[in-house]
């Protein structure tokens, strides 16, 4: 198989990337590097199999050619600050939607048959069903959720119009290793910089699950080979939930920090446009025998341990 | 109360327009006219609460100056013609979900609190559960679809962004007064050229419901008056089904034809992304204690009947 992967330089694209390249598959890494580390995908570079092409997906013209050949894409490319949205009205419009729609016509115009959509908790909101299945409607509450549920809906037309099949996972945070954004990292950089004092966005209640990466890998070609439907729909998430505070304890505690105190912002959500309480159902998952094999907690001791040992991910992200 | 009604020179904005001049609002029409009839709108036009503004959605500088001091944005601006977003793919896109996306930034620029919302049962898809109910979620089959689906994503997003609040109706195909695109047009274009010989396209047994204009405006102005939550989602639709052969011996039948035969092009499906069985599930709406006043039958018989008494607006839409 000849896979494209966008974003294929990112924390889970390389991962996804490894993955393949351990299968025997022919692989493009398309990444614009705009968050990709090219040390995650080095590996590979020597290998015949491997191409990497520096490329944005807004230029769809370059897609075209590079998806010459190709059988299946693994569509990771995104702008994944869900904050951000909120003061810049136009990136996830464009990398979350736009680029999706890029990304399908390139398909469409190469007859490539096979996609699979990394989207997100976010596209349910602040969800009235909790643990939320996939049926569960699309309220988001940020432009993130928003564009990646519109190119949800746009992968759905492509699989009627064009005869394609599509696998869309609907993650929580991911973490572990070659973590490179979120809540580990931001709080990592704020006790680098003031070790005594962590100051928390929100009351510290909102509760969410996190993903270890292997896992989360493992769920996707645990799908992909199992799923049978035209468009398959997977939450992808971890049944344990920690709120925010007993995440900076976890964060706190394996980097070793003493006496760090807590302050808070204040408020129900960490920002306009987060979610207070995610916890994604996941026995459809669990239906086709994936199990996950790290906890939340266990993941965020992972993911510590892991930026402590590895310095310069945050300096190569921090100047970014 | 000042409101603004995009797409208003058109066959259910036009209606709107009439309810908000009874009431004694302002109104404002903004409208390209590329599907809008002046003469739905002529009778304001010495009326000094009325405004007309000849102006396309995708002129967000327009769009913002025009927003000033409105009070309520009834957005029926679009791109209504589902099939042809299959030969098109940068229609829906633009004129569906950028402009509405335009129409949002105009109203957060200018303060404006309230939006109700022109979406479609088309963001459903081919439904399993009919009828189908507010809570289904998206899976369109068509970019009409898609980008009326993406567009109620934004609008969620707008309203926990900027406590906005919105009015959004899933709307089945409407009849009545005015109508100038869809089933009964075609088929009585055709009857014209040749009155001997109708060619439907499927093999006739799709199956639709069709809601009546006056009936459709009153359920908008039912939810306005008595939803009270932040985003108020609601079908409108009509009980009564009828698939497209019957719907055919009803217009042939009011129009006079004699010994017309049908003739199909074949599937079970009209067009590419067309949904073959398509009936909302309306006990929300109705728990407000809406009732529609016309069947579905009656509405088509009430359409033909229209046309036929009014040939400019057939010869005005086939020119543009």
């Amino acid at each position: 198989m000849k896979a494209l992967v966008t974003g294929g330089a990112g924390f889970i694209g390389s991962h996804i990337v490894d993955r393949l390249i351990e299968q025997g598959d022919e692989v493009i890494v398309y990444d614009n590097m705009s968050s990709g580390i090219e040390d995650f995908i080095k590996p590979h570079f020597e290998n015949p199999k491997f191409k990497f092409v520096q490329a944005d997906i807004l230029d769809v013209g370059k897609l075209k050619t590079e998806m010459k050949g190709v059988d299946f894409v693994f569509h990771l490319a995104a702008h994944a600050d869900v904050r951000s949205g909120f003061d810049d009205h136009k990136i996830d419009l464009e990398q979350n939607l736009i680029g999706t729609i890029n990304v399908l016509e390139a398909m469409r115009e190469n007859n490539v048959k096979k996609i699979a959509f990394a989207s997100t908790s976010s596209v349910y909101g602040d969800a009235t069903i909790i643990p939320t299945p996939e049926d569960y409607p699309f309220f988001p509450t940020s432009l993130y959720g928003a564009a990646k549920a519109s190119a949800e809906t746009y992968i759905s037309v492509f699989c009627e119009y064009y005869d394609m099949t599509a696998y869309i996972f609907r993650f929580v945070s991911w973490v572990g290793e070659r973590y490179t954004h979120g809540l580990v990292f931001d709080f990592l950089n704020k006790l680098k910089k003031d070790p005594t004092t962590l100051h928390i966005l929100g009351d510290g209640t909102q509760k969410k699950s996190y993903l270890y990466v292997k896992d989360g890998v493992d769920a996707i070609f645990t799908v992909i080979e199992k799923a049978k439907e035209k468009i398959n729909v997977y939450n992808l998430g971890n049944d344990e939930i920690i709120n925010v505070t007993e995440s900076a304890k976890v964060i706190v505690d394996e980097a070793g920090y003493k006496d760090v105190k807590f302050t808070y912002a204040g408020g129900d959500k960490g920002w306009i446009g987060d979610n207070k309480y995610v916890l994604l159902d996941t026995k459809k998952l669990q239906s086709l025998g994936w199990k996950a094999s790290k906890t939340t907690r266990e993941g965020l001791h992972v993911t510590t341990r892991y930026l402590l040992d590895h310095p310069e991910v945050i300096e190569k992200r921090n100047k970014k």
